[in-house]
């Protein structure tokens, strides 16, 4: 039996560390998020699945939380002097994965199984599984008119606090990737990683079928808060919330996942929307979610996971 | 009025680089071949347009000839984990440019506007022009049967003593590249610069018009031997020669060049050729012709172009 998780980048990645010392690594399923993938240079980019292979292989840059540690920029900084915009820094070493997916994409491979290729080169035990092989880019709606993909407007220009839409329109009319509703519905139980609600695991959840087939699970689904202190952790959630009008908290966040999960762990410093939580209809759980290191992690993902045998 | 040189990789960069010295760099024109031309992990590589480009950039890597002086393989060494074979040594920043060629053509640029981009981004004076704008692959035929892509023959084999038949049918096949014709014919003279005469100059040669047009001209046409004291300076030309049936000397290649050019420059240490390379029609001058620094490759170039002005 896996244990399937719905992952973003950065703060599931951590969790997902966590999640592998506390189960099997190869009873653990990670549905991740394409919406952020986007062609740079003439490779395709998959940020969150790359995120999510690096961690998990212990050689993501663990300051930045993405890209490989030690990695060189010998590549984009040569592109820029052929006037190539270089915003987005991919290192040379992470360009040769994208590089590889774009090649044996080319060749005529899925998303799913070239994902497989990487992470099995790159000696991660569990499996990922890309959400979708359809494009299904994120585009965030500025409050000027302009329409941005969402690397655009993170890594380009720096979440700006301007949001009034975000449009989520190709993944609803996207396919889940191979395996992806299968996992879910043979699961031991489904956890919404501690990632942006928006961006993140708003995209899984618009594919068609998703939200279903979490409702129709008889395994439990137990979502993570992203907010920590009525705050994020890191990156813009506060704007991408605030910019689909929802609020930006434990609750907030609860509120969004309220008709696919059943129980919901929080920050023990948001212990004041335990109660909304629970009025919600979701079974609160109140711990520290703050994954400073690995330990941490560990100790998140057990929390979660006997929230989860509770629910069963 | 300007000189055009008909050009391979390394010596007719180290040529060129001398030749720069004793004229205006704006009035040299390089028709660069890219017989050797082939995509690597996804890039179009132009090994002699690289070289020629990165030497009168000045940031050729001296030791190897060709390359970017301190360039980094980060990813090639990368991509060896997911499998892919890695005996082309593109470097990081050399794969920058690649990548950059190859953005440019999948947009609808042509390659001699690319190359143009390419030279002047890197601050090279003179034009360099690719022979062709068609793929014209150069194949060699080996004894045992098989039938290598030169750069397969070269970078990845090690150049085999064991060549039966070179195939310039590709070139013989395509249409000169842009402005290549028009530069000949308003040529103040020709030189054919110490490349290996079988897959360097051959390939421009073969082109459809490319012979005419130096029978034709007015102006000098001048070969400079790439043999010195019976033996190729570098590299494999004379395995190749004799996989032509080409005798590996100064004669051997002034007998190749005999319908084309009128002069002919050869090394001293090759004197005892110079009275058969006059008894093929061609004017001798018997000089140092070895390019161990950018003052003797000057030199060479100084006399060279002495003999194409005692011709006109």
């Amino acid at each position: 039996m896996t244990w399937v998780a719905l992952a973003g980048g950065v703060g599931a990645a951590r969790f997902l560390r966590g999640l592998v010392a506390v189960v099997p690594p190869e009873d653990v399923v990670a549905v991740v998020n394409t919406g952020d993938d986007r062609e740079f240079y003439g490779v395709h980019v998959s940020p969150d699945l790359d995120i999510v292979t690096y961690t998990l292989a212990g050689q993501v840059d663990l300051q930045k939380g993405y890209g490989l540690a030690g990695d060189s920029f010998a590549l984009v900084d040569a592109l820029a002097r052929f006037g190539h915009p270089t915003w987005f820094r991919l290192g040379d070493r992470d360009f040769a994965t994208c590089l590889h997916r774009t090649l044996r994409l080319r060749a005529g491979a899925g998303l799913a199984a070239v994902t497989d290729e990487i992470r099995r080169a790159l000696g991660v035990a569990s499996r990922l599984l890309p959400m979708s092989e359809d494009p299904c880019p994120t585009y965030v709606g500025l409050r000027d008119g302009r329409r941005l993909h969402f690397e655009e407007y993170l890594a380009r220009d720096g979440a700006p606090d301007e949001v009034v839409d975000v449009d989520l329109g190709a993944a609803a009319r996207a396919r889940p990737g191979p395996g992806v509703l299968d996992a879910i519905a043979g699961a031991e139980g489904v956890i919404l990683c501690p990632s942006n609600p928006v961006v993140s695991i708003g995209p899984i959840l618009a594919l068609p079928g998703v939200r279903d087939a979490l409702r129709r699970s008889a395994a439990p689904v137990v979502a993570i808060s992203p907010i920590v202190g009525g705050a994020p952790v890191k990156g813009p959630a506060d704007r991408l919330l605030r910019g689909i009008g929802a609020e930006v908290s434990a609750r907030g966040v609860a509120a969004l996942y309220r008709d696919v999960a059943r129980g919901f762990v929080l920050d023990e410093r948001d212990l004041e929307d335990e109660e909304d939580v629970a009025a919600l209809g979701l079974v609160p759980s109140v711990v520290d979610t703050l994954m400073t290191d690995a330990a941490r992690a560990a100790r998140l993902a057990e929390a979660t996971l006997e929230l989860a045998r509770r629910l069963r």
